[in-house]
């Protein structure tokens, strides 16, 4: 049974930010609700990047009778002239009595001037409602807004041996389709999607997202150091999303030039003979690549795991042992720890039971 | 809330029985409740092998009351004249009036005789009842009634990436206090621990039962085709349990006798290179060992579950990644499936989290 108080409609206005995860590009996701005389009177979500903020959505709808209403807002209000004027500035020009936020906005820009700017003109500012929500719907804006690099998720399938395939390269099927669902939510909710060249080589997989109802493509990226993509591939020929190849400058040049003149982008890191991981996560970033999805084999994940550059683990296990040792490919292969107690630890742990198979994620800490 | 209905005296008899399980060795765990008049007039359990059945001890607590009552029974009352008289002729001599049985006894001695002896005597007898998790109960039982083979619980502690160690080996420590909990109340509910020779060599385990109350040790047995054994281990040298070795009719008569010397129980299996699995299920099925917990390295549950011996998988995940390849020894070391459809397959799946452990479980199918 609902009870109503501030954190019924705080938790409508993290619903509708969560539903947009995905189409707000490098922008937060952020829900507003304005309540007024015990009911609402607008609501709103910032659904792309460059349209409207959230509070402004929402007092659109108000229509001018938001005098001496409460406004519930997901993430601060901003303070500064982006591609729209300062959602502070509007609340406070339309009356609005008391704002209750959930988390102030990590934005150097903002960063708390919005709240400031608020009390300054005498609203009453609430901070700190449902937080911990708020800022795991928007860990990837925080991510990139504080460092450019883009927040990786690295998404497996595996056996519970954590075998990607059998010794003969098997892999038709692993997972449930409960669990190849949430993948594509995934992929929806990323702005790339990468994987070694090897993934392209030996299944020419389209990485596209196939739902129930259609979603956006995240772009593709192939990490590939000396370019042995086929340019018949699906990534290259399709159409259906861009995708960037990262290679290295020992690449060959024609190569290069030819993939430029089938429409992919080229980013080059590092000298090689591979690809840098770091430097690629920087390139990418500044191409405004705030979040990306890795679906790699098991040497792609262990050098991004043990580069420090994957801040979130998903992983489906489906109910199957395949043995076949180091024939079967593993989930991650690297040379590993030395000790129990060095190693790669996944914190804030999340189990999740989807009929026959168990997704296990949490934050990987070196 | 509760509501009083059959469920409610058969589901306190099921849990009577739950906890007994360990205590009975090869023996069913049953519980029974006898209700008159609108409440309990008696309760019993069976809590060792040779001792009376449970129906026995409740209808010893109703002292001559139970005429017209209702008898509420895990497992189908017995027929035959075992270490005790048969129940059904007690339930029938103290004028039981009606019978509520979980499940028929699989036992061939009884197999539904107990049942028929009780209706011929008019009584009202309903089958049936919460069937299913007295069956679950009783599996070690079932198994080895019907087949003269032990139970075999197959358990591991691994990282997520399914490793028992790191490439030095090291694996202190893999899995959580709760984990470690549960494991040991496995001990206690098994007859015999199963581990291979390497693992007394590499860690010199005691495979005592060690809980905050006090448990059964299980018989520990094992697995050494060339009695590698050494002499000094704590399962030769301890004395907390019998230890049974299993080796091939290839290893050194002069080992051999020692270690009988030594109070240690040898069973020879196949003639060699290595143990015969099958044909040693079959010789500690026949020194009335009922269920073997088995906490193998990576070859042995391999081989175990190659060969169709494991009856249900037990795995601890830890949240942790430790890489290290083929150098970092598996929970499954075998040759493994070609494709991922023969992979071996664990039904009726079973998922706890346990703090920042995960359990799967399930029923292995080949």
């Amino acid at each position: 049974m609902d009870t109503m108080n501030d954190e019924f409609y705080m938790s409508l206005a993290l619903d509708m930010a969560e539903r947009a995860q995905g189409q707000t590009g490098i922008n937060p996701v952020v829900g507003c609700v304005v309540v007024k005389d015990g009911a609402m009177i607008g609501l709103g979500t910032h659904l792309q990047r460059g349209t409207g903020h959230a509070e402004v959505h929402a007092l659109n709808m108000a229509a001018g009778k938001a005098q001496g209403s409460t406004a519930y807002v997901t993430l601060e209000p901003c303070s500064h002239y982006g591609k729209t004027p300062p959602c502070s500035q509007r609340l406070i020009d339309e009356g609005v009595a008391r704002v209750v936020v959930a988390c102030e906005d990590p934005n150097p820009q903002v960063a708390g001037r919005g709240i400031a700017m608020l009390r300054e003109q005498g609203i009453e500012v609430e901070v700190g409602l449902l937080r911990s929500r708020a800022l795991r719907l928007n860990e990837k804006f925080i991510k990139y807004i504080l460092t450019k690099q883009p927040f990786v998720t690295l998404k497996s399938a595996s056996t519970l041996d954590g075998k990607l395939a059998t010794r003969t390269g098997d892999s038709k099927w692993i997972s449930n389709g409960q669990a190849r669902e949430i993948v594509h939510t995934l992929r929806h909710r990323h702005q790339g999607i990468m994987v070694g060249v090897n993934t392209v080589i030996a299944d020419n997989p389209s990485l596209t997202t196939r739902m129930e109802v259609p979603g956006l493509n995240p772009v593709r990226i192939v990490i590939d150091s000396t370019l042995r993509i086929p340019f018949d591939s699906a990534v290259v020929r399709d159409g259906q999303a861009p995708t960037i190849v990262v290679t290295t400058e020992s690449s060959d040049p024609v190569k290069r030039a030819a993939l430029l003149d089938a429409g992919v982008q080229i980013v080059v890191s590092g000298a090689g003979p591979r690809v840098d991981l770091k430097a690629a996560m920087t390139s990418l970033g500044g191409l405004e690549i705030g979040s990306i999805l890795l679906e790699g084999g098991g040497t792609l994940n262990g050098a991004m795991l043990e580069n420090g550059l994957v801040d979130r683990v998903v992983l489906f296990f489906a109910p199957k042992i395949v043995g076949g040792g180091s024939a079967a490919p593993g989930t991650f292969e690297f040379p590993g720890v030395e000790l129990m107690q060095s190693a790669i630890t996944l914190e804030g742990l999340e189990v999740e039971v989807l009929g026959d198979n168990v997704c296990i994620s949490g934050t990987p800490i070196r």
